[in-house]
């Protein structure tokens, strides 16, 4: 099974060749990741989570790997994964329940990475 | 314009008809919803700062109503509810936009209604 | 409020448009309808009852309209409507349950209209 | 390639972990998913074929993993399960072929694991 | 009815208070929306084509109204714009077809203010 | 990891038997599939560029195979495939990234094969 790991290096690799390709585009949709997870009112932890929690409801699993990883490195608990996977639950039903489970996976791979 | 408060309305006029209808799955999802909105290592507001931005990316006006009153009603200010709605452009590009919009327009009538 | 019936009405005027502009699609978009509601080993009333649950989950007020309508004319019990209705939100959490109040709304129109 | 029955077992493993750190909003969930599945006015076979369609059309694969294998349990037959997929396919388009043909793979695998 | 000109003034009106409170989110969103629609190896009337082709199948009113609009500023014809819809239903299933009337009252509309 | 085309002929294996089960549906579907993408008002190239933009919206894996090798024999280019890719990341923000890099990595291994 590809580890989540694998799955942000896969795309990395690939999203590099996007921003070559389309430099304006990439600048302007990193520039906009940026402003969106910045600290400001809110502190990056709270929108990382948010990021993973609509990542979750999109049924992204790319989006997992990355927001389940800036989540742990700004800091995010385990127990505050798990509660804004919570709200995923409720706003998605049983579709985000099967992709909740993708993020928990992830998160142990991180947390093992990271310890 | 049907105001948001008349959309939470309608709703829920016809949501009581559902839980006459089918009182298991609407006791469950209740307590689903309730779970998942219940502070922990999250805090309510947080949290429903995640439906929210949940609510615009899947397109969804009565979650937008829903979930932008009661982040209100959790203390969320008009900071956070906008750095909120960050998170969801970001994740959802233009039509998450478009869907922002909305939740501006509904924080600003909920904001008069509790003034 | 617009009316389901007006909704209908509404999509019709401009699918009707659509024909002319590009036949073929639309012929093949009607058999492709058609296929897939006509009885087999699943009858009509289930295969609209169906539909009009993924019309639920894919946050779509034109589906809602059609489809309730069509479950109604296929013989749908409210109590049937209502059960579908329970899987959507299972699949669909909150976002789904604002929409099976739709359905709920555009049921009780078309039962009036057909009493 | 991943197996369907080793798609669930993953899930599975994830999900405990999920119930043992979160388990108000894992009562509530499968509280939901029991009600919505129970046989009431349509019988479960009917509700698992239509969770089956709206995983089809939600481009879930851990969705039409369980929902396949569960509406085989309640009784579907191929036939049934092809004619659902039917609708899936009206109402979710090219995405939904895509993914109605893992839900063949699916149903073709726990065919021969209860054969 | 709201007519779609009232749909993107009132967005407009919204956005604008949106920038005021998240001016960088809100300056990377248009440099990445400008990187996107400028011509280069396709032209914008084709970009702003495959645009609304994606705000109809991803059931977005106010992608509709901005991306028909500016399919016709960019010298789109309704033949054009008629196939960019044909995609969309091909992609989109039924859903997307109840969406797709509505690009057509929104083409239409925008063609009688620009004659 | 699975090749994309690996992925093309293992929905192929499984859309020749939902063909078998359900003819008339699936002659709809190739009906409307082949009627969206016949050159007319728009080419051929430009419908599967716009119909690879929407997989990538619709974070459909099969689709991404399909119309990626589809647009490039229909004579699309590398830069032109890439700036269809830029119209989905601006409609479907972070998510749409993740996906727009499947399509590059597509891309390559079909240019790989034609080559």
């Amino acid at each position: 099974m590809t580890s989540y790991q694998q799955t942000i290096d896969h795309i990395k690799t690939y999203t590099a060749k996007i921003t070559q390709a389309i430099p304006e585009t990439m600048r302007a949709f990193y520039a906009l990741s940026r402003a969106s997870s910045t600290a400001g009112a809110l502190d990056t932890k709270t929108k990382e989570l948010m990021a993973l929690a609509i990542g979750v409801t999109s049924h992204c699993q790319g989006c997992i790997a990355f927001h389940t990883r800036a989540a742990l490195q700004a800091g995010a608990s385990p127990a505050e994964i798990m509660e804004a996977l919570s709200v995923a639950i409720a706003m998605g039903g049983g579709p985000a329940l099967m992709y909740a489970s993708y993020a928990v996976a992830a998160m142990e791979e991180f947390q093992n990475l990271t310890e």
